[in-house]
């Protein structure tokens, strides 16, 4: 025996990148504050205040510099719907107090297609805000270091690969860590607005320097172009909602404390976008390849290379990388949610050895990464993309509340005694609650349609298509997993385990030492064996006869011919006729497997185990035994089998006799 | 039982691609004419005429145009070198009437290593071979066609593509097949050639159009750039030693019938050379980017987009092709043959269901493919690459030759009539012999390291570093199949197979069908069984537990607890502590698999017995049977499974009984 084999695994490699396992008893929750709560939940929502300016000014930029005036109606615009998404999240955060995302909602109001919907929407605006967040973190670092510029897609994938070795290892005690990069961010844009409002009215402030210039007019402004730059500004939307999924987290009463840091986050979020749009049209600034709006905005502020400018900087880019963060928690938990339903590969549900969704993680990662690649880390080519799944997953949100209040306010006189198992109960306030749900719900549905439509030839197309195909496809998972659970199960119909004749055979494909233990397996399970030769190779099969005979002297073995050198089909037509000539029979192969030390070693060698395996695994009433024989590698690359057993050793003429 | 598996399987997408399998003994050799023995092996030596005087060229150019005039002396340097290979060569194949190939020469008479090297060698120039002449053949043709320029790597790649599923096939007749591109090529060369001479001579030969001019001086001459033009042109040497591996492929008397083949080819090879040279220099042939020297000589003596120059292009296209695929056969047969001694991975030297050595041919074409992927299709990138490897084998070979031509005159009398092992025979003329092969692996030798030396920097290094490497990793791999053979042999000990005590348990995940068919399976083996779960959830043990009770009602199912979530570490601390408990017995662990009809399925399932497999292989005493259930696909994504047999309902009165 080798190795030592602990419950506890020795360490590996793995171990040494995500550290060691835990045990389950260590998923507890850790309650938090208001202050931490807003650090923890709000990196996602506030972070989008780095780029949704630019990305309203960049398409506003195709009718010229005069077209820019129009940018801080949009925003206001923005900041109206913003006003009314969270007064109707409220109401979630009050009816779910265990927490209530967008799948859990609808699941448990509109029903399973609405929940597969919004459950395949935010997983995509997951992957999505890794990318955008990644992207942008990375061109504001880029902004500030236009050297680095040509690298922005390596840097941004190991960004992704460390930010992904740091959530395999599981975050412990993430509130605190998170409330430092979040209030420095706020720290410094809130000092960034205050001294900018400051110089402006001042006449202090001037405007961006070393951008190209562009020109007053290029196309019309139509209502087409407005359009298109509100729903670009309406990524500022996304990652409002997670509050309302981590209302556990908060501490007693937990939804009031939910509820106030929603507002207060709104609150937040709409000061930074308004202020940001504002002093961006100020200064002057233009959406261009190399420098973020946040850049040429602080440059100008603070001036250029100047410490306040470089914190400014560092601020916005530690904010994006935290919002990426929160996706990391966020999706592979949604994953596992709807793995347990059944919509999603079940492996997405089990925990890693460090209590995190390893497969979900590793998922996330991939296709973030993928999407980083193909979008050269340009976050304007990945917008059209993002915020579909994010209105998409509000509007089936703030319906399913709606419906929610409807069926409160119809509770007949008995049901609201007994207490349902739907949690409802009379709310007189119902009507008024309905209205505020369903035109929140109103109000992102025709944005996602506005969104859709503006954005469809650059990019949204792709997610008009992608959303049914997955919500297709996790549908199709679920038939496969309900047919094949209730194929398995037991339930009516009492059957009995029995016991039926077995077919021995042994594969023999040489002999030497790891045969003579196949023969000893076989000779030790007692039933009734006949050893096979699968013939490729005339010469070889006389050799492996006469050796046999030589070292085995029990029995001999039979030539399975095959012409055409394969060596499973063969098998597989001999397998047949046994089974068929013995109806009531399992057929039992045992086969010899040369286990080496190392994976290089193991290479060099036919495995041919597997090859069998995937051939016979399809077949009924076959059963494989797989007999090792471990091969170590001993110092001074010499290579020693250990016997499994002392053998007796045997006089040649005795062997002989047996060959008889 | 689903699914029909006859000894020739049933059709499948790898058969419609690469053909029904042939039988192994369709295995036959097909004698060649000299005619089409030419236009067999012939190939990759004239080929090299396509690019030689271009690549001496590509050098010179660094001196200016005023160096053009040191091309006729280099290759008529290089013809010389040509002269003398040939006569050397010539010796090889009487010497060696089965084949004598630079492998095969040098392990009988130089020993392991040289063998070892010269074999790592020619791998190597094989996988360059069809990298360069894919290149090359695609400039031919882009050179025709400009517009094809920017698709040069997707073209050059879909070609290796396509040649790979052609070699997979296997090419059968392929004499007369190779016969019509060669003697196209000849006959177009020839022509071109004889109309430039008369066009020079009558003085109605212009010079080349529309290639950039280049000045008359740059850089100085230096002896290092002649030399380095000279290696460049010593390319036109590759493949030159083909003959002398195929000499069986010849009708009799094949030596006799391989050496004037080999005459001709050499005496052709340099008539092509030395005139393309001449001629090159004649139209002022400029080595640029987009358009090979070839195109730019026959251009100029027919005129661009001629029906002439269009079939001279194809004529040379085709060649190069041709000469690609030769390696298609010469790389996997050398695989084949050093795998057999144990150099290479085994798998390397099976025949595949179509009779060719499938390993082999996927091997190359992958490695050729990411050459030309990394060289962006240029083969002046090549070029630094390639025949070190060349010149290294065709001084290992002459000198095997010269050695053996050593032994031949110091046999001793006795020796002489014996007839040895190694087919010696005295020979009056060896000293003359002897000088020549001498005389010509010393040129090559020098060849060799001028090449390596002037080519260093530009990449010989590669290979001056991987050549070791390889012939390192080639005797490793040696060493460990040697080893791995003494252990496993069972020469001079002789040893009885014997029964020993059997543990069975069975892994249980959850109380399904599929369990029932575990049980059943380990009821028919009829040893006494422990049912064992890995506890991974407290809350599925207890139902398990109670499952197992309701529906198996035999026994009862033990908990193996995992704190940290592990599946396979508690199994194997608890398989341990059998193994200890009993040291003369094995344990066999039989656990069940979900086999799936589709590969998505599959995926969509857990699989653990392939983690339970890797987990234990390396146990000793430890065997692992799998008992597969079926779950067939049945049309609308309905789902059924197949119980193994027919099973006898149970009244539930009686499995309570039985449980208790």
């Amino acid at each position: 025996m080798i190795g030592d084999s602990p419950t506890r695994p020795a360490f590996s490699m793995s171990q040494l990148l995500i550290g060691p396992p835990l045990e389950t008893l260590a998923l507890a929750h850790q309650a938090v504050s208001r202050v931490i709560g807003l650090a923890v939940f709000a990196s996602d929502a506030l972070s989008s205040t780095a780029y949704a300016t630019e990305e309203i000014l960049l398409i506003l930029a195709l009718a010229g510099a005069g077209a820019f005036h129009l940018s801080l109606p949009i925003a206001l615009a923005i900041a109206s719907l913003l006003v009314i998404v969270t007064v109707s999240y409220r109401q979630t955060i009050y009816a779910y107090p265990n927490g209530g995302g967008a799948y859990i909602v609808a699941r448990d109001n509109l029903g399973e297609v609405a929940a597969v919907t919004a459950g395949a929407a935010l997983l995509m605006d997951y992957i999505l805000t890794v990318a955008v967040s990644i992207s942008s973190g990375v061109a504001q670092i880029t902004s500030a270091f236009p050297a680095l510029h040509p690298y922005s897609v390596e840097f941004a994938v190991g960004v992704i690969l460390i930010m992904t070795i740091v959530n395999l290892r599981g975050v412990k005690e993430s509130g605190t860590i998170f409330a430092v990069p979040t209030y420095f961010f706020l720290a410094m844009m809130f000092i960034t607005l205050g001294i900018g409002v400051f110089r402006a009215i001042t006449g202090t402030l001037g405007t961006v320097t070393g951008v190209e210039t562009l020109a007053e007019t290029l196309e019309p402004i139509t209502l087409f172009l407005i359009l298109r730059a509100f729903s670009s500004g309406c990524t500022a939307l996304t990652g409002i909602e997670a509050i309302s999924n981590g209302i556990t987290a908060f501490k007693p009463p937990r939804s009031h404390n939910a509820a106030v840091t929603l507002t207060w986050m709104s609150g937040i979020l709409i000061t930074l976008f308004v202020g940001i749009t504002i002093l961006s049209r100020r200064i002057g600034a233009i959406p261009i390849h190399n420098e973020t709006v946040i850049s040429q905005l602080a440059r100008t502020i603070y001036g250029p290379g100047s410490i306040l400018y470089i914190m400014t900087m560092a601020g916005t880019a530690l904010i994006l990388l935290m919002a990426a963060n929160t996706s990391y928690a966020d999706f592979p938990r949604l994953a596992a949610l709807q793995a347990r339903d059944g919509f999603l590969p079940r492996q997405l549900g089990f925990r890693g050895s460090r209590l995190v969704f390893s497969w979900g993680i590793l998922a996330l990662a991939s296709l973030a990464s993928l999407l980083v690649i193909f979008s050269n880390a340009e976050v304007s080519v990945l917008i059209p993309l993002y915020a579909v799944g994010v209105f998409m997953s509000f509007t089936l949100s703030q319906a399913g509340m709606a419906v929610r209040m409807w069926r409160e306010g119809h509770l007949k006189p008995g049901e609201i005694e007994k207490g349902l198992e739907t949690d409802l109960s009379f709310d007189p306030r119902w009507r008024h609650k309905m209205i505020i749900s369903g035109f929140g719900a109103l109000c992102t549905g025709i944005v996602m349609v506005v969104f859709a439509v503006t954005k469809f030839v650059t990019g949204a197309w792709i997610i008009v298509i992608l959303l049914p195909t997955l919500v297709y496809t996790f549908f199709r998972i679920h038939k496969h997993y309900k047919a094949v659970a209730t194929s398995l199960s037991l339930k009516g119909k009492n059957q009995m385990v029995a016991a039926h004749p077995m077919q021995t055979i042994i594969l023999v494909d040489n002999v030497h030492a790891g045969t003579l233990e196949m023969v000893d397996v076989a000779k030790s399970l007692g039933h009734p064996w006949r050893a096979i030769h699968i013939g490729i190779n005339p010469d070889k099969e006389e050799h492996v006869k006469e050796q046999w005979a030589e070292y085995i002297g029990e029995g001999e073995v039979e030539i399975i011919d095959s012409p055409y050198r394969h060596l499973t089909y063969p098998l597989r037509e001999f397998i047949e006729d046994l089974l068929a000539q013995n109806p009531d029979s399992y057929v039992h192969v045992i086969m010899g497997h040369l286990a080496m030390d190392t994976f290089m070693g193991q290479v060099l060698h036919q495995n041919s185990v597997l090859l069998f395996n995937v051939a016979l695994t399809n077949m009924d009433r076959v059963v494989v035994t797989i007999v090792p024989y471990q091969i170590h590698r001993a110092p001074h690359n010499q290579y020693i089998a250990t016997g499994n057993f002392a053998r007796q050793p045997v006089k040649p003429a005795d062997a002989a006799k047996a060959a008889e």
